[in-house]
Order: C-alpha cells, then sequence, then structure tokens
C-alpha cells in the first residue's frame, strides 16, 4: 500500500487517485495521521495538476460523508436548493427560498457567514428581531416540511471534513483550484438531502471569478460532478461587475429581498430572482419549463403567497414576522449621510470590491471568523449602472453607528463610483446557462 | 506588507520572490508564526514554479546564516570540501580527504549520516574503534589546522533552518526540486567555512538524479549559485549505474578507503578519487592544472603521505590507527557466506539500488534516521562491470551478522548481477564537468 508520501508524489506527478486513495486520505486527515503540513502540500499539488471528474466526485463523496447527511425523506416532494459562489449585495436567497416553497418545491438552505467583501445570508437573516439560525436538524426538517423552507447554519457536523480543510486552504493559497471549490461546495450542498441544486455563479470584480471563462469552467466541473454524484444540477452565470441590487450590509438587505416579495425592489435583483427560481421549478419538477416556472414566480409576489411564505418561515424560526409588512421594524443605523456626486454624468462603472470592504470596515462584515457584525450598518446605492447623475446629487447613502464612521468612509464610497459623460453599455445580468 | 499567504501565491502564480521575501519566510517559520503547513505548501509550489539563481543565493544565504558559521580564518590557506549528492558504495570522503590534505588543501568536512539505500561517512568513519565524529567545532578547527583535515557531523547549531524543512520535504512530496536541492546542500557546505568545494553529482539507478540530463542540470545550478555565492564551484557528473567500488556497508568501505591510500584499491575508486582530488588542488591553488593535481595526488599515495595523514586523523580524532596499517582490525561480521553464479557468461548490469537495500537489510543502513548501524555488516562485489564469470564462482560476499540473515538476503542480491552471453560496452566513470 502506498504512504501518503508516495500519494501526494503521485498527484504531484499528474496521476490519477483512485478513489480508495482518496478515502484514505480524507481518513488519515482525519484522524491525525496525516498532519496539516501533509494536507497542504496534498492541496498544492491539486491546485497545480487539477482532478479529473471521478477524482472530484471521490472527494466531494468523502468530504460529504465526514459528517452527518440531513435525512429529508419523510418530505414527500422535490427538494432543491440553491448556492451562490458569493457577491456584493447578494440577497437572492431571502427572497428566492420563500418564493419557490410558495410555488410547491421544498428548499432545505443550509448558509454561511459572511467574510471579507461578501456578506452571508446568515447574517441577513438574523437583523430579523428574534431571528434563530442554530436550530436542531429535527427542527429544520420540521420547519421545510411544514413552511416549505427553512435556514439554518452550518452545524459542526455537517461536512466537518470541508471546514478543516476550507481553514487551510485560506492560509496556504491553494482556495483557487476548480476541484478543490467544487468538491467544497457540494459536499456541503449534498449534506441538505437536496434532490436537485441549482448554482449562481458570479462573474465580475465582486466575485471569486473575476472572467466568464474561468466562471464557465466552475459552472461546468460543479454541474458535471454533481450530475456525477446522482443530482439534477444547473448552473447560472450572472453579472457582478457591480452591486446586486441596491443595498450592502444586513438590515437593509434583508428589507429590499422582503421588498422583491412585495411586487417592489430593484429590477437587477428581481430578475436574478426569477431567473433562479425557475431554473429550481423545473428541477423540482413544479413547472414544465423556464417561462412557465417564471409566470408561477410572478403570480406567487402578486398575490402574496412568497411574502406569507417569509412570515411563516420568519415565524417558525423564532423572528418577527411583522417585518414583512413593517420593514421599517428591522434595526436602523443611528446615523445616515449622503454622498455626493462631484460632477454630472452617467454612472459608467459602480466598485462591489471598494463598496463590499466599505461595509465591512463600517461593521456589516467580518475580516475574521470571530467578529460579530453590526445588522444596523451599510451602504445604500442610490444611482445604479447608467444612471444619469447632476453634480450635489446624492450616489449613495452611508448607514454608520457614528457620523465619524460615516465621514471616514465617505471618499471611499465616492471613488466606488464611475462617472463619464456618456453612459456605459447596457448591463447584461445573465451571462450564460450551464445543464441539461 | 505581504501577509504570508500573498508570498506562498505569488509563487505559486510563478512571481519572484525578493531577498527580502525570502528572508522573512524564513524568519517567520524559525519563529513558528509561519506554521509547518503553509512551508510544505509554499515548498510545493516552488517545486513547480521553480526558482531563479537569486531567490536560491537568497534562500541558501538564509539557510546558512540561520545558524553559526564555522570561522576557519585562523587557517592560512585555502580551505577546500568536496560534496557528493550520494550513490552506493561510495567512500571517497574517506579517502580524498588525507589525500588532499597531504598534499597542501585544508579540507574541513562537515558530513552525514546513510538514510536508504545510501550510506553515509560519519558511519563508515565510526567503524573505526574509537573514532569519535560529534567534535566541538573549536577542537574540528584545531584538528584541520594541524593535520589538514578533519571530519564531523552537522552539529545543531549548523545551518538548523535546513535541517527541520528537510524533515518536512522528505514527508511532503517536495525533496525532488533542484533549487531546494541546491539551497540545502550549499547552506550546509558553505557553513563549513570553506573557500571553494566541487560537487560530485552522481548519476543512474544509484543515485537520486537518474538521468544525465537532469544531474547535469542540477550540476550547473549548484556551480551558478556557489559562484554567485561567492565561493569557487566545479562539479563531475559521475556514473553511479553500478556500485562505486567493490564494498557496500561501512567496515568494508573503509577498508576499501584506506586500500586506495596504500596504492590499491579497485580502480573507479581510485579513478573518482583522483579526478576529485585535482579538482579540489587547482581549486585550492596547490596544483596549476588537473594534470598536475593528479600526478601530486599519486606521488601522496605512492610515499605513503596521504595513509600518514589519515592516521594523523584517526588518531586526532580518538580512533585506532592501527587500522591503516592492519585493515583487519576493523570489526568483521561474524558469518560470510558467498553467492554464486547459476550461470557463466559478463557481468553485464549491476543492480545498485537492490545492492544498497540488501545491505540496509543486514543492518549496514537505516530506514529511520533514528536507527543504530551495524558496522560490520555488508556486501562485498567479487566481480566488477564487464568481468566474465564461470557458473558456481562467487559473484559477491554477504557479511552478515547470523548465517540466517545472509540466506535471507542471498536470491536478492544474487539477482542485482545481470549475466549475459556477450560483454557490455565498457563502463565510463566521468560522464561530464561543470565548471570555469
Amino acid at each position: 500500500m502506498e504512504s501518503l508520501v508516495e500519494l501526494i508524489a503521485k498527484k504531484r506527478d499528474g496521476g490519477q487517485l483512485e478513489e480508495a486513495h482518496i478515502r484514505r486520505l480524507l481518513a488519515a486527515h482525519a484522524d491525525g495521521s496525516m498532519p496539516d503540513y501533509q494536507m497542504s502540500a496534498l492541496l498544492m499539488a491539486i491546485y497545480f495538476q487539477g482532478m479529473n471528474d471521478a477524482e472530484t466526485v471521490a472527494l466531494t463523496e468523502g468530504m460529504l460523508h465526514s459528517g452527518d447527511v440531513i435525512d429529508l425523506g419523510a418530505i414527500t416532494g422535490a427538494k432543491v436548493d440553491k448556492h451562490s459562489t458569493g457577491g456584493v449585495g447578494d440577497k437572492v436567497s431571502l427572497c428566492l427560498a420563500p418564493l419557490v416553497a410558495a410555488c410547491g418545491v421544498y428548499v432545505p438552505m443550509v448558509s454561511g457567514r459572511g467574510l471579507g467583501h461578501t456578506g452571508g445570508t446568515l447574517d441577513k437573516l438574523e437583523a430579523i428581531p428574534g431571528f434563530r439560525v442554530d436550530l436542531e436538524v429535527d427542527r429544520f426538517c420540521e420547519i421545510v416540511g411544514r413552511v416549505g423552507t427553512c435556514m439554518i447554519g452550518q452545524t459542526a457536523r455537517i461536512a466537518p471534513a470541508d471546514k478543516r480543510r476550507y481553514a487551510l486552504r485560506d492560509v496556504t493559497g491553494t482556495v483557487e483550484s476548480i476541484p478543490l471549490i467544487v468538491a467544497s461546495i457540494l459536499s456541503k450542498k449534498l449534506a441538505e438531502g437536496i434532490d436537485a441544486l441549482v448554482l449562481d455563479v458570479k462573474v465580475g470584480r465582486g466575485a471569486f471569478m473575476k472572467t466568464p471563462e474561468r466562471a464557465r469552467e466552475l459552472a461546468e466541473a460543479l454541474v458535471r460532478v454533481g450530475t456525477r454524484a446522482g443530482k439534477r444540477v444547473t448552473a447560472l452565470l450572472t453579472d457582478m461587475g457591480t452591486v446586486l441590487g441596491r443595498t450592502i450590509g444586513n438590515a437593509n438587505e434583508t428589507a429590499e429581498a422582503i421588498d422583491v416579495l412585495r411586487g417592489g425592489g430593484p429590477p437587477d435583483l428581481v430578475e436574478c430572482t426569477l431567473a433562479l427560481g425557475a431554473e429550481m421549478l423545473v428541477l423540482g419538477g413544479a413547472a414544465a419549463d423556464l417561462a412557465s416556472g417564471r409566470a408561477a414566480l410572478e403570480r406567487a409576489i402578486g398575490d402574496g403567497r412568497g411574502a406569507r411564505t417569509m412570515e411563516r418561515m420568519i415565524e417558525a424560526q423564532g423572528g418577527d414576522p411583522s417585518v414583512v409588512e413593517h420593514p421599517e421594524r428591522l434595526p436602523q443605523a443611528p446615523e445616515v449621510s449622503a454622498v455626493l456626486a462631484e460632477e454630472a454624468g452617467f454612472v459608467a462603472g459602480i466598485d462591489p470590491l471598494g463598496l463590499g470592504l466599505s461595509a465591512v470596515q463600517l461593521g456589516a462584515g467580518r475580516t475574521r471568523s470571530d467578529q460579530q457584525v453590526d445588522h444596523r450598518v451599510g451602504v445604500d446605492l442610490e444611482v445604479g449602472w447608467g444612471d444619469p447623475v447632476r453634480e450635489g446629487e446624492a450616489l449613495a447613502r452611508i448607514r454608520a453607528k457614528s457620523s465619524a464612521d460615516a465621514r471616514a468612509l465617505s471618499a471611499r464610497v465616492r471613488r466606488a463610483f464611475e462617472i463619464r459623460a456618456d453612459p456605459p453599455p447596457p448591463r447584461r445580468l445573465l451571462l450564460d446557462r450551464v445543464g441539461v
């Protein structure tokens, strides 16, 4: 039997690891007989040599079975989730899950917290007074079955091998490896006990994948490997060259997601929600095609079923459901300060990374995973891509815990807006689709 | 200032690390703020992306200055050492150092122990009753100045950064990287306080470098980087497609090296010693050219000055100098058992790896660094490359601690000899030379 170092060398030299090898490596890392320094050397070798689909499936399933897999077998009906690779202002999950559930597809959702410039669904949900994301698995299953959707945090028992390896990748320069990203995403999502998955692969300055080519490569790998692991999977490539919607923070993003369920919301956020939701309804068998899926979602917005499902979910998870009808009851920042345009023109660029990091500086996000977030603070955009602006018009509003904080961020927020004499080409939100 | 993970990513992406970066990385690893898992990821990135000469010089000097540099400034005269990349039966240092010292060039030698199929100079020396290799640096300097040569083991204070990193490379599949090998060799050798260095880069089945191309690549890198670090460096590429000399073990190898100093010894060992010694005399300024260097060495063998220098070195290091005149006083194996040819023909191949591992199994070497060696045991070759053999003639003699041990290895030793009907092409020992 090969030693661990022989397996590292095999991958280093471009060889293919067998399923049994991958199981052994994961087991050895789990029981401590493979120290982190050997795992990080292997991860770097994988970074350079890649993994084929069979290896990536074996890695995904090995990580998946390192922990508990939620059993939703008691619920008859399709269970479909959505995963986003993360962007600035991406609050889609908050409106999407109740809307899809209202259309008859169960949405069990295990989400993450924000880190760096991208926010996290759990932090946004916790802006709702009383809302709890740390439910037991039994309670999670009960709420999914009764309400149609439930959103909780990753427990220590879901894909623990991924959690430890992700922390290691983060500090060893091995995050940006497509097979490792695929196995990390899919192992966590398949642990939810879902039948199908829609992926929102974000592309651009505010996203993890900076180019359409690289994003498409990731999307294709996710669809291929997810399909080989026995799930129905499709992926959309969506633009993250600017902020999604008009809010960055927690309470303000939650309010904007609620607005979508009530028939409002910015057009790009509505479009993203409908496009992903239609995929979920088709995968879940609740719509024959994307057009009828989209029509069903629009009806669930129009007649308030989406908003009602959100209220029931909030209530089931201990929160105050009245925020759906009264979003002003969400926590408000004590200081709101406008950032004004210094010249007239058109909004030809919005830097999502700069704005995301500004929100983190205000306290809406984290630079280390042990930090607390302030749900009240963030940045609201007053203008969108291509909008004309006059000199002195508000570009954004900073929601801060103090006027000193607001002043400190003002220049940085202003710099995130590029104002030009001519309007930019129209923005394309949906860039591509990968799937059957 | 870049974080450690940013420096890892820089190298991963093919960037060049600056001298200050390399100093920071070494310091961080030394003080524990860079854990082994980050260093191993960096080492794997270096494996794939390489390092240019400036980076390799910076790494060498950083590692060199991680510990003590021996100060031989009190000795007037050139100090020159030889380093071999390791082979089976390579006892050249034992006869080379006294011989070169006898010709007027100081040879301060810090050596290693055997690991795996290659033996170590220290283990061979310790076959001499009483011989001590763990001398203090002061005593080492005194003996070099008085006798002309002294051979000790690496102390904990010489290039400790290399010691720790080598252990890490060994278990993470990052040994076979030319810049890492170069920095490891040169940092240890430059710590001896030498002016010049001759490298014996072994090529073939019994060596670390299996092909002449790869060996030449290593030799060129060693010469370039050593020169940039301010030393005079030349390298010879020598054949390790078979055993060097006729002995593998410890006491038997020491006896064979003594034989060379007394005017005997197998032709390949004599040739290797003279070729490397001539380079050392030229680099040390004691010979005008290689031919006169070789003639000087032959005179020092002929008139016994080499043997006398060996006696003085042994005496200075606490050993019994009478072994030079009476090699039979070296420890003898209780069991000596012949391995006979099963067919007639010519010796067309000798597998140095198989024989080296056989000697390890007999107890002459180590598979783990904490093991003790038995100085008495090993394998003596009775025939050499191209020799005719008759059926029933002895191919080798196994020196074992028991007849059971000898029997157990008999078939493996026999398999190491390839007997063919026709003689093989003559062996070329000196394959190439790199240097000014």
